[in-house]
C-alpha cells in the first residue's frame, strides 16, 4: 500500500487493474477468486489498527502471484463489535457482514466464479463469514444461477494455518497471545518497517481470557492485548510467517480449485 | 419427550414448568441459564431427522438437573441450509437464526439473567450462534439494559466435548464419519429405544469431504450420510455419550458460572 | 415431555423421529403437515411460563396420531412482547417470528408438502403467523417452488375451537379471563398433574382489558392474570378440553387437506 | 378527493392542513390521532381498486370532525399480496408494512401522542398492522421516549363495527360476501356517484372461501369477487354505511382517549 | 382533496377510481404510471405539514390528466427524519422507505408496467428513490419478471423543474430558501385558498445551511424555515408555478415514455 | 497501492498505520475524519475496474496528508447494481451499502468523531450514500451517543468538484463522456503508469443516456462506456486533476470541519 512496502509486485492479478474484458477471458479458464477480508480495530497500545487488513491483503497478493489467481480488492471493515470500546475501531455489526459478504459472493457467482477463496486476517469474521456462506448458497440457488450448483466457498485464515501456528509458537511461545499477536504486528513490521517505532517494552498483558462485549472486553484487557508481547516483533520474522503462509494457503487454494 | 424416554428426569429446572415468581426467586441466587439448541434435518437413511434436537435437549436436561441450572425449552429449527436437498429438513437462513438468538438472548438480559449457556446439538448452528452472541452484546449494550456490561454468551456443542470425542473416536474410529454419525445415533436410541427398528446395513457411505450448497451436498452424499456407519450405534453406548456429556458440560457449565 | 406426561402416545407421527426415506414416501401420499407453535412467557403467578407451548404440542401429536399427519416439532418462541415485564418471558419481535415462520414454510413447500396446519397455543402469535402466511405464499411463489401454487396455510388456535370456549365457559364462567386462563392451565395440570401443587388461591384478579406495551401491561394486570381464577384448573378438566380441541382440530384438518 | 366529494367537510382535523405551531398547541390538550389505512388493489371487475382507502380516508376525516382528533394523511398501500394476480393492484409485504408502520407510529410518539387510533379498510391489513403495535410498543421503550409507557394503539376496521355489519347484512344478506361488497362499493358511490356508471349486473359470483396465494386466488375467484354481488351498491345505502360507521367509531374513539 | 380544492378535475386517470379490467386494457396500449411521492412534515410556522404530499399529488394529478398516463394514489409519508424536531412530522426511515418504494415498483412490473414516473414533493425522498430504483430494478430481475428487462424508473421533483425554478426565483428571489419556501406554500394557498389565513409576517429566518440529525436542525433553524419568507406566498403565484410544474412534468413524461 | 504509486506519501494521516492511543490522543484536538468510498465494477473495455475506488483513495490520502486529517481505509464495494451486466462488477445491494454506512459511521460517533468526510469515487454511491447518513443521524441520536448531536457527515465526490469538472471539460469536451470517461482513466494513469498499456483506440462510444437495470444497461452501453473516449487520458492530466482535486476537497473539508 506504500513506497515502504517491501513485498515483491506485480500488477498481474489485481481485479482492480484489469479491466472487463480480461475478467470474462480469465474466466474461460479459471472459475477462482481470493477475496481478502480483514478489519479495522485496535492491535494493543503499540499495534496497528490496520492489521488484519494489511496482513490479509498482503498474504492475498502474493498469493495470488505465485497462482495466479485473480484477486478482489481487501475489505477492510469486518465484524470487531468486542473491540469497540477502544477508539478507531470501526466495526459491522454481524448481520450487516453477512449481507455485504452474501452480496459480494453472488456478484461473483452471476460472472461466473465458482470458487471463493476468503484470504481472512481477524478471527471475529470467521462466524459471520461462515454464516454468510451458508446463506450465499441457498440464495444464489434460488436466483437460479447458472454457476450456483458448482459454487464453492472456503475460509482461509492465514495465522491458523498450521505452518503458521508452529513457527510462531516456536518464536514466541506463550508470549504469542490472542490478539496483538508477536506474529501478526510482525508481518506488519515486515510491511511497514516505519511501524516498529511504535513498539516499546510494555508490562505484563492481560492473561489470555474469553471474549464478550465490548465493555467488557476492555475491563478485562485493559489495553487491548490479549496475554500477548508484541514488542518481540521484528521485520524478519514477519517476512518468514509470510513466506510459510503464502505456500500453506497457495497450496491449499490449489487442491481447493481443483476439487470436486 | 415420552414415555419410553429413559433419562430419569425431574422437572425442577424446566422453565417451562416454571411460573415468573419462582423464576423472579432464582434470579436472586443464580444468573445462569442453559438454551439447548437443536436442527431439523436428515441423518442419513435410517436416522432420526430430530436428533441434534433431541440429543441437545436431554443433554441439557440431564445438566440442568445436575447444576441446578434453569433449562429454556429448546429451539429445534436451526441453520440447516445444505440440508435441504432431503425431504424432512426444515431450515432457518443465517440471518433469521441470529434474529431469533439475539431477540432470546435479549430477553433473557432483561430480566437479568447474565450467563447465557447455550447447548447445540448441530455443527452447522455454531458460525451463526458465535454471530448472533456477538450482536447481541452490542445490541443489549445499546439498549443500557443493566445487566448488559456482566452478560456472557457460551456455545457448548456436546459431540465436540474431548471426552466425547474420544469415547466416539474408541468406539467407532474411522466409521464415526460426520454427519449421521454412529455416536449422535446411539444417543437417540437410549432415548428412544424404538429408533433401533429403523438401523440396518448400509453400503459404504460417501468418504468425508465439505459442505457447500444443498444441490452439491445431496450430490456428494446420495443417502445423506458423510462418511459414517450407523449401524454400529447401541442404545448402551448412547447412554455412555450421555454421561459423558453430561459431566464434560456440568463442569463446563460451573466454570462458566463462576468465571469473572 | 416426561415420564408423567399422561397422553397415550406413539412416535409415529413426528416428524424428529422419522427419518428422510421416510418422509419421502409419506409425501407420496399426503401433502399435509402439523406445526405447533407455542410461547414461553409468564402464565400467572401459579401457571407454567411454557403453558402455550406444551398445551399446543400436546394436542398437535393427539390430532397427528388421529389424523396420520405428520407433525413437526413445537416452536417454542413466539410473539410475548407484553409480557416481557414478567420474568421467564421469552419473546421474539413480529420481525423474528414472521422471518422464521417463512422460513418453516418455505422449507416445507421446497420438498412439495402443500397443507401447512399450525397449531397454535398462545393469542399474541395470532397476527405475525397470518402475515407470515402472506409473505411465504410471496415468497414461494418469486422462488419459483413447484408446490407454490397449490400451498395452504391455516392458523388454528386450540382454545378459539368453539368446542373448546363453550366447554370451557360453562365451566368457568366468567372466571375464565382472557390469560393464564383456568382452562389452559388446566391443560397442563392433565399434561404435567404435579404442577397442580403450584396452585392457590389467589386475589381477585385485574379485569380483562387491553393489551399494549409490557410496562403497561404489568401495571395493568400486576400478578400477570387477565381476569381469570387459574385456581380453578384440575386435570380431569383438563382431560375434557384436550379431548374436545382434539376432535374438533383433527375434523378441521381432515377438511382442509381435503379442500381444494 | 375531489369536487365530487359529497361528505361535509371542513378541514381543521387534517394534520396534512395544520402548521407545526398548531399540533403543538393540540398536544397540550388532546394526546390522540387518527390513521386511515388503506389499500390499493382490485375489488372486483366494477369495483374501484382504491376503495379500501377512500371508504378508510373518508370515515376518518367524518370521525375526525365529529370528535375534534387530528387525522394524519391515508397510507394507500397496503397488505394486498393476495391480490397481486390482478392488474392494478399495488402491494406492501407483511415486513415492509410491519417497518412502516412501525416508523408512523414511532414517529408520533416521539412528539407526545400517547393513542394511535388506526381507521382501517382493508381486512388484509389487519394481521401485520397488530404485529406492527407490538413491535413499536416493544420498539418505543427500548428508544426510551417518555410517551412510550403511556403508548396505546388501537385497530379499528369500519366494516367490522357491529352497527356496519348488522345494516349490511340487513341490506344484502348473503349476497354481501368477503371482497368487493356491495356495502364497501356503496360507500364509494356516496363518495363519487360517477362510480356508478361502472356497475353492472354480474354473473354469480364465486362463492367465499379461503384466501392463499395469489395465483390460487385468482382461481378461485376468476373476477376478484368473493361470494359478493356489488351491482345492489347504491349511494344511499353509501350514506347510511358511512353513518353508522362514524357514530360507531367516534364512540368507539372517544372511549378509547378516554381509557386509562 | 376537498370542495375548495380548485384545480379542475375528471377521474378518469386515478388508478384508484379505476377497475382492474379498466387497468388490464389500459396496459395494452400504454405501459406508464405516475406515482405522487410526499412527505408529512413540518414546513416552518405557518405552513401546512402535508405541504409536500399536498403539491405533488395535485400536480400529478394534473400531469395525468394531460398526458392521458394513469396515476398511483400519493404516497404521504417520506423521508424526513431531520424534521422529526418538530411536532407533527412523521417520517420513514431511509431503509424503511427503500423497502416501500421496492414493493410498489415490483407490484407495478408484475402487471407489465415498464415506465414509473414519481411525482415527487420533497427533497429529502430523493436519495433514498434513486437508491429504490437501483434495488427494485435488480430484484425484478432476479425474480424473473417478464417485464423487467423494460423496466425504467424516474424521479421527477417538481420543485426542481427548470421552468419552476426560474420563476420562483424571479418571484421571490433570494426570499425563496430552501425550506417552506414561498414557491411551495403559494402552490398549497393555491391548492387550499383557507390556508392564507395561516400566514402573517415573520422574523428573518435562519440562513440556508446544511442539514444533519434533527436536533441540529432544531437549533439550526428554529421556526423550521431555512432562508425562506413564505408570508410572500399567494395562491396566483401558486397557479402560475403549478402551470409551469404540469407543462415540465408532462413534456418530460411523455419524452419518458417515447424513450427507448 | 504499490511500488509504482507516484503520489509523495507518509503515512501519518492513514488509521490503519495509528494505534489506538494515538486515535485517542488524536481526538483531542480534531474531530474529523475522512472516509474513501470506492466501487469495484467494469470502466469500459480499457479501464481498470478499481478505478473508482484506486481514484478516491488516492484523492483522500493526499487531502489527508494536506489537511492533517485521519483517513480511514477505502471501501472498496459500492452500489454498482447497473454495471453486474459485466464480469468483474462486485456490487453491493443498496441496503447493504446503507447498512454498512451506517455502522461505520456510529462506530466513528461511539468515539467521539463529529465530521465525517466521505470522498467518494463513484456516482451510483451518491444515492445510497445521503440516505445512510439520514439513517445513521436517527439511530446515533435514538443510541444516546454523546457526540450525537454535533454530528455532521459530508459526501464529497472529487469528481464533481468545480475544479476537476471545469478542466475535464477543458480537456475533453464532449469526449468525457459520463462512465469510464478520460479524465477518471487519467488519475488512474497517473497512479499506475502501466495501465496506459490497455489503452487503445476505441469505436465511437454509445452515447449517454439513462441507466436503469443491468441488462438494460448492457444493450444500452454494449462496450460499458457511456460517451466517453477513454483512450484521450493521459498521466500528466491524470495528475493534474487529482492536483485541483485535492486543492478543491482540502479547502472543502477545512470548512467542513470549522463550520458550526
Amino acid at each position: 500500500m506504500s513506497a515502504t512496502r517491501t513485498l515483491p509486485e506485480n500488477h498481474n492479478w489485481r481485479l482492480q487493474l484489469w479491466s472487463w474484458p480480461e475478467v470474462e477471458c480469465y474466466l474461460k479458464h479459471n472459475k477462482g477468486v481470493i477475496l481478502p477480508l480483514g478489519s479495522t480495530e485496535q492491535h494493543g497500545p503499540t499495534g496497528a489498527i490496520g492489521t488484519d487488513s494489511l496482513t490479509a491483503d498482503a498474504i492475498a497478493q502474493a498469493v495470488a502471484e505465485r497462482t495466479g489467481v485473480l484477486v478482489a480488492p481487501p475489505q477492510p471493515f469486518g465484524m470487531a463489535e468486542h473491540h469497540l470500546g477502544f477508539p478507531g475501531t470501526i466495526s459491522l455489526q454481524p448481520s450487516t457482514l453477512l449481507a455485504l459478504l452474501q452480496d459480494v459472493v453472488i456478484s461473483l457467482v452471476r460472472h461466473g466464479f465458482e470458487r471463493i477463496y476468503v484470504i481472512n486476517g481477524h478471527g471475529g469474521n470467521m462466524a459471520t463469514a461462515r454464516a454468510a456462506f451458508s446463506q450465499a448458497h441457498g440464495r444464489s440457488a434460488s436466483l437460479g444461477l447458472a454457476s450456483a450448483p458448482r459454487l464453492r466457498c472456503k475460509l482461509a485464515s492465514w495465522f491458523l494455518a498450521p505452518a503458521v501456528m508452529s513457527h510462531a509458537r516456536q518464536l514466541y511461545g506463550e508470549r504469542e497471545g490472542q490478539h496483538a499477536t508477536p506474529s501478526e504486528i510482525a508481518v506488519t513490521l515486515h510491511l511497514y518497517p516505519h511501524l516498529a517505532e511504535k513498539l516499546r517494552p510494555l508490562p505484563e498483558p492481560a492473561p489470555v481470557g474469553s471474549i464478550h462485549g465490548w465493555e467488557d472486553f476492555r475491563r478485562r484487557y485493559p489495553d487491548g492485548r490479549m496475554g500477548s508481547d508484541p514488542s518481540l516483533a521484528t521485520a524478519a520474522a514477519g517476512q518468514q510467517l509470510v513466506d510459510r503462509a503464502v505456500t500453506a494457503l497457495s497450496e491449499d487454494l490449489q487442491r481447493f480449485l481443483k476439487a470436486p
